[in-house]
């Protein structure tokens, strides 16, 4: 039994039902370790974003040795930082916080996460030329993500095309010269001029969520020979995934980045490796059990 | 594999090598709970006693299920919570808060942990006339549990005869009229006429510790008829327990008030039996693991 403890916090809105703290502590449980992970709701709390430095002083201070950090948190937290790691900085959005002997040192595992999962899950992926749908922050970090992957034409889609114009222009400004990747952008409709081109198509919009069903494009447009990736993983396996996949493209659902985001942390806080099969294999056991739950919630 | 998760801390000055925490976290893990244990360090934080309510608040944010309360708190956290058990309110001292919902709810588990303890490891102890020494919190948690358990005389004796006295005017406004115990006090000196008559010793100071060598009383007064029980716990043998133990006396280690003080406080906060052997045997291994260190230090 290894006598190392960790205690972790996931600060933003409405997380209570997340399903990270307890995927994380079923690893920790797993590789032996005492460690417990608590969701900190701002909206159970009531209490306002701008307190999310305030919360992660109280965190040092009680012993917790790292945060998690979610919407509507993600820049807000930046100013509470004592140091911020590269990529981060450059998404100007941070997701985990270590506490290093009191010292706040920013990360963001939303980005290494979705380039973890997607090396793991689609290692033989083309990356010539991918439609990227959705230019919100979690956009930001995947596009950030497949940039370093070697994506060489990215298209950035998003229903405020002035959003993903903003995501280009940043994108650009911190893209290393000798990539010199292709960036353009557009409204979802812009689809249909490019998706017939591309070799690869990424969800990081809402759309596919229970509170949001749908495709985040036209699903007529998807041939089999797109890979296509999410990063919505409740449902399990979102529209676009399911017609993807009964297309005969290759599939990435969101489970895969969520593993990813959640290993990579993991890995930062404890320095320990984890087994990320077994990690997917809990999140997926975590999914059917809540979608079971509000299946006799239904039928009560 | 149990998917409860508990989250505790420890609040006081000096706490940082207290031995609460891996004897709690140990015990979690043997029942198969998530359970990690801070302690929260008024000195190392360099933090007031007074911020102690403003901590305990800070914990119900980040999700605590219950704080142990150390010195110089115990008093002090009386102000912050929303409701106290009887017997801490009549000690008026609290060493463990429960977050009820949000609602912190006091208790002493150092009062219940001498009680249990004294059940437990002196089951026939002869409760007719008892010497007690020491006044300060942890004797006036003590004398609380003696009066409990059925003591008749109880003689309090304490450097500070006034704190003595003190005590012994509290216990006589709080005891109930029916039990009508005799309670007397004094200074140490007055052990040399009150000893020879005694049936129980109880050293409630801090004389025997590392940092407080000797014995509460003259060790010539102890007779083989004498049970003997001591709450210092660092060394794990007093001097008084030694010399006791070497006449024949029946005696009770430190060890048993600690165990039992943090065995009541895991059954308030996780509802669940501890299992106290146990939990003797993983603090006996702490505190030879601590003293082989210190000596190992000692020969550098």
């Amino acid at each position: 039994m290894n006598t190392q403890s960790y205690l972790m916090g996931l600060i933003g809105q409405g997380v209570t039902p997340s399903l990270t703290p307890p995927m994380q502590e079923q690893e920790g449980a797993a590789q032996g370790l005492r460690f417990v992970y608590r969701p900190i709701d701002l909206d159970t709390l009531k209490l306002p974003p701008t307190d999310v430095g305030r919360l992660l002083s109280s965190g040092v201070e009680l012993g917790f040795n790292a945060f998690n950090i979610t919407h509507p948190c993600k820049q807000l937290v930046l100013d509470a930082l004592d140091a911020i790691d590269p990529a981060a900085q450059r998404l100007g959005a941070c997701n985990t916080v270590l506490n290093d002997a009191g010292r706040l040192v920013g990360y963001n595992t939303d980005r290494s996460g979705f380039a973890s999962a997607l090396a793991r899950e689609l290692p033989d992926a083309n990356l010539d030329d991918v439609v990227l749908l959705g230019a919100g922050g979690a956009g930001s970090a995947v596009a950030d993500a497949l940039l370093s992957a070697g994506v060489t034409r990215l298209s950035v889609l998003d229903p405020e095309p002035d959003r993903a114009q903003a995501l280009v222009e940043q994108l650009r400004a911190n893209a290393p010269v000798r990539t010199a990747p292709q960036l353009r952008s557009g409204s979802p409709e812009q689809a249909h001029s490019w998706l017939p081109n591309a070799t690869g198509v990424v969800n990081a919009s809402p759309i596919g969520m229970f509170t949001h069903p749908g495709t985040p494009c036209d699903p007529a447009l998807l041939r089999p020979e797109h890979w296509v990736a999410d990063i919505v993983y409740r449902p399990a396996r979102t529209e676009l995934i399911e017609t993807a996949s009964a297309l005969g493209c290759a599939v990435m659902p969101g489970q895969a980045m969520a593993v990813g985001q959640a290993a990579d942390t993991f890995e930062l806080v404890t320095g320990r490796t984890p087994d990320r099969s077994r990690m997917q294999k809990h999140l997926e056991s975590l999914i059917a059990a809540e979608q079971l739950a509000g299946q006799l919630k239904e039928h009560a």
